[in-house]
């Protein structure tokens, strides 16, 4: 379980940076509920998951997992990554913490991302 | 609130690392709930956590919080630190990710420590 829950997570950082948005929700079961900011509206379900990803999927823009915080504790992981989005010539970087929980088959049923504005910094390149 | 939350965090490290026990206790709500790991039976009130800590109050240990992983958002925080604990000549290192909850007193109301066999290593010294 231990390294289908790593493959998963590897898999999803990965694919927040390069999509396709079907692909992240198919990393869901069908009623996931994600929280992203903690603290926010959940949304649940694939569609409102594809919507929320689909924001993303317009941007140009990169992710890198920080391997070396990837925890796994059962059915649950918690992994540090950074999101690097690019509008014209400004550079917006995004390092959260986000936890997850799986079911049996491997899908995410949970994800809650913690960060907030001093996570975020912006840049002209 | 972020401000008062990252030194709660702070502060809880440290505690961890040196005691007394009776000043982590005073940390949490009255009726707040650790579950470490995540996914083990949960305990809730001041006693039970009074009684989870005191175990480490009689090991020789200590802690580091890696400042650069922190975050707050809203009244949640995440954060990895380092727990080190020394049996004669046996150290063991445990790296968790724990995320935790606060009222509005900036009392810790959960905590939920992320690690499993993986995040734990022991060396002869």
């Amino acid at each position: 379980m231990a390294q289908q829950i790593r493959d998963v997570v590897e898999q999803y950082v990965k694919l927040v940076g390069s999509g396709p948005t079907e692909d992240i929700v198919e990393l869901y079961a069908p009623d996931a509920v994600i929280e992203d900011p903690i603290g926010t509206e959940p949304k649940r379900g694939h569609a409102a998951i594809r919507e929320f990803y689909d924001v993303l999927a317009q941007l140009d823009r990169e992710t890198e997992l920080h391997a070396d915080t990837l925890r796994v504790a059962g059915n649950h992981a918690a992994f540090l990554f950074t999101l690097v989005t690019r509008f014209g010539d400004q550079r917006l970087t995004l390092s959260p913490i986000d936890v997850m929980e799986f079911d049996d088959d491997g899908k995410i049923t949970r994800m809650r991302a913690y960060w907030g504005q001093d996570d975020m910094s912006s840049e002209t390149v």
